[in-house]
């Protein structure tokens, strides 16, 4: 089911551990998987909780100090994952949320950008295709795939490194002639009518290729006892819009004012054509998304506010500064209607050196309530009274108060993803220690562990297992704790550097005599002995900081 | 959008705070609604995941002491919505959760067991027809209903007490002729054939309705770049089959030994023809669910364990003991497979006198794990080394222990809805008290109350504020609490006890000279003195027991 390929890679060794030890599990496995699915299992449930509670607590219940001294005005808010597919219409994702797809017709259907072909220079149709992720991946296919070359007629494939031009050169033996040339992306293709002259990447036939076409990336679904058109519904595939169907809702039912953000963490569906790298890219995901609406004017001042929030909390999950930078987007790159985007990026094993995708801090302007209130016929602006007060005391004349203090305001949304987080802190926290009997451990912050402490009797005699479970049951209602009275104790502190856990404590003989018990440290292995009642303490003082 | 019919109705009532204060709102409510879904606004959300904690705590975290004096073993999980389609043939689901349904060709579509006749004594064919979610309702559309009579030449409706036969009878004006007869739900039908002799009950027309047809409550989508029945995919409409699947992962990942638990909290879809009675039954839903994996010899016990630890962590919501009952189900309720289920029921505004439906802990046999055995082909069995290990000291011959000490696991599953006790503590929390300014209040016991205390200065002036602002950003890492210094202190007041914030901090000119401040409880309205310095321990002394 694993769609990283080298077993023996970093990010292999760790979709390997998740499975191994209960973190993430291919969804459906005994029905043979399902792609883009994955299962959390019970430690990985417990990460993505730490996760998704501390977000909630630093966006929600204790959102950050504003640049007035005051605490932000924020609220949550949980909206359905099917909503009226008008919204979708309005957000544009109906239209425009799409990737380019070629039919090859009886066979399969490809993603046009992930097609490549290996063409003789001037030529307009390709002697060879096949389909990859990268211009890289494509190469190695034609240079090591014994059944393409086959199909090809292809022998002795040579690929030279990528030339400046950003192309890769190809030499090889062409049905028995020498053939030089060049493997290329066929997407986005010169003109129409090209890709039915292509052969195809599966068979080799010609004239079987459909021009691209647009495929949406939503799933649809019809709810209601009638499935037509009328009825079909999509399943979102952000939280965000379901945040804006309900701006009015929260302006008129609480006591926040403009500026205030409204926070939502929850399930959001993308029909990804090619799901991969682990749970970095999946059907189904969880978001942590939240919509900051303010004044137009000040739209910049938050944006620049809320770049730099995220960035430390992410910090804050002990993620190091060297792996997490910020990448401006371009000029070109921005939406028609955002004024500015920054992505945060991680160095993920999959994309390093470079940096992948993790969170991003996108100004939306006012699109999002401006096309839900054309859509909808319904009044989305906002009357800020305080606005008015302040343009009042200097003086400005009334009409240009009326004219200024009603607005549909900006928005500045930072969007990151709930599994996405999860695979950054495994990513980050494991460590090869070859010195260990379990070979790696994860150095998770203690905040975020599973387990945070796995309590222990060194044997399961002698009145050991009563005074450690007494421990455990006085320590459960605070920390995820395990009990396990049974193993060799060697064996319970592999399992624990395995799976992360910071502190093991055991209670031995001379705990029965001095009431004493030993702490062993994940990270330094070192161990020290501390008073039964001062584990509580103990504990406290480490993993809730 | 709400289906509540008397806005007077206590239950009209609970909906119409809900969207007030930001509790609950009608999904897509800017686009008209789209009926049997919901959003959870910021209030609901936050006491949505109190009690989702809470479970959590008490099933996974926490759970409970067995009979063995020792903690239960028990794990978390969090699988897909979308599962591999085969996991809902293996579970019957794809065959058997069906409505039957009705359609008015180019009309609607009907269940037909919400269909209703009014018929002449000894008649085959109904003079009118109309769709109801009862008997009683029938009968109050006929008799009411103006458009209805109207349609079918009715006059002078009287509709009797329903008899003994628990059928309606009923005296009309019919065509001008005097008329007797009953009301009569239409389903089953006594043979094939006659709901095309039926009127259709918008219309009026005769031969316009089907006879009725399975209607599966599952909602479809299809995963991946093609759309054919081989990638058709279903929204889960129980998070339970996503255990099932992972039963062996976790035996093979975790250091769990039957019996055992997994446990999981999420979203669920169910095409309900018709969704109603606000949250209790709509189309996207969010349920806890456990299944608890044991040797078939102990099933029994072990339904009786969580049968009655399940009661009581309803009690531990605040709910009270005469609101709460069980409902064995009979012998005939039984699905074919299960030895014994019962439900737990309330006693919601809409059905009191009577209980509803609340959780259901099911007895459900070897069912499971050997349909997905036999579909997956893949061993799904346990091998039971203590149970081994035990036959062994008691001398039975080596093919006996053989033999018994490897089985399918029974399974016991308690099966509750998240969005539906939302419901019930609404329900169970909402007062009416004349006496106050909001008229009514919300008792939720503490520990489940969205916000847990209002921190006010009594005016927006002369250092209230700061004192008031710094003992709630001392209080928000513990408590969920609101800051708001603007609003005339009784407003505030009333505005919480609407939202059931169990108390009132208020910060007064005394402060600023002795330190105290005034604590106003909700319950009593009483108010009490206590020393600045010991909000805290007062509030977790409250909130956290």
């Amino acid at each position: 089911m694993s769609d990283v390929k080298a077993e023996s890679s970093v990010m292999g060794q760790i979709v390997a551990l998740c499975k191994r030890r209960g973190f993430v599990y291919p969804a459906s496995e005994i029905y043979g998987g399902i792609r883009g699915f994955w299962d959390y299992g019970p430690l990985g449930i417990l990460l993505k909780n730490n996760i998704r509670d501390w977000w909630w607590r630093q966006m929600v219940l204790c959102p950050p100090i504003g640049p007035d001294g005051h605490p932000v005005d924020m609220v949550g808010l949980d909206s359905a994952i099917i909503q009226h597919p008008r919204t979708w219409e309005a957000s544009g994702h109906v239209a425009g949320f799409n990737d380019p797809m070629v039919d090859d017709i009886g066979v399969s259907r490809y993603r046009a950008d992930h097609m490549f072909g290996m063409f003789a220079a001037g030529a307009d149709v390709p002697v060879a295709t096949c389909v990859a992720s990268s211009l890289g991946e494509a190469a190695e296919m034609i240079a090591t795939d014994k059944k393409l070359q086959k199909l090809f007629g292809l022998r002795n494939v040579e690929v030279a490194e990528r030339n400046e031009a950003g192309v890769t050169a190809v030499k090889a033996s062409y049905k028995g002639q020498p053939f030089e040339g060049t493997i290329l992306c066929l997407y986005p293709p010169a003109r129409e009518g090209l890709f039915p002259t292509y052969p195809s990447p599966s068979t080799g036939e010609v004239g079987k290729l459909t021009d691209p076409r647009a495929f949406n990336l939503m799933l649809d679904t019809y709810p209601g006892p009638i499935r037509d058109e009328a009825n079909k519904a999509y399943l979102r595939p952000e939280t965000a819009q379901g945040i804006f169907l309900n701006f009015k809702n929260v302006v008129d039912t609480t006591r926040v004012k403009v500026p205030f953000g409204v926070a939502q963490v929850g399930k959001s569906f993308r029909n990804e054509v090619t799901p991969r790298n682990f749970i970095f890219r999946s059907r189904e995901f969880e978001q942590m998304e939240m919509e900051w609406f303010c004044p137009p004017d000040d739209a910049l001042m938050w944006y620049d506010f809320w770049k730099h929030e995220r960035m430390k909390w992410w910090e804050s999950l002990g993620v190091a500064k060297e792996n997490l930078k910020f990448r401006d987007h371009d000029k070109d790159e921005l939406s028609h209607y955002s004024k500015a985007t920054v992505d945060i990026e991680y160095k993920y094993p999959f994309t390093a050196p470079d940096f992948g995708e993790l969170e991003g801090i996108a100004h939306r302007g006012s699109y999002d309530l401006t096309q839900h209130q054309e859509h909808s016929k319904q009044k989305l602006d906002y009357f800020d009274q305080e606005l008015q007060l302040r343009l009042k005391e200097q003086g400005i004349a009334p009409e240009e108060i009326k004219a200024r203090s009603r607005y549909i305001p900006n928005v500045i949304e930072p969007a990151s993803g709930l599994t996405r987080a999860v695979l950054v802190l495994l990513c980050e926290a494991y460590t090869v220690d070859a010195a260990r009997p379990s070979g790696v451990y994860l150095k998770f912050k203690p905040k975020f562990a599973p387990i945070k402490a796995g309590i222990y009797p060194l044997v399961a005699k002698d009145g050991m297992p009563e005074v450690a479970e007494k421990l455990y049951l006085d320590l459960r209602n605070r920390f995820t704790c395990e009990y396990d009275p049974k193993q060799a104790i060697g064996k319970r502190y592999a399992r624990m550097d395995e799976i992360g856990t910071p502190f093991c404590v055991t209670v031995d003989g001379d705990t029965l005599k001095d009431q004493t018990v030993t702490i062993r440290h994940r990270d330094t292995l070192q161990q020290e002995r501390i008073g039964l009642d001062k584990v509580k303490d103990f504990l406290r003082d480490r993993v809730e900081e």
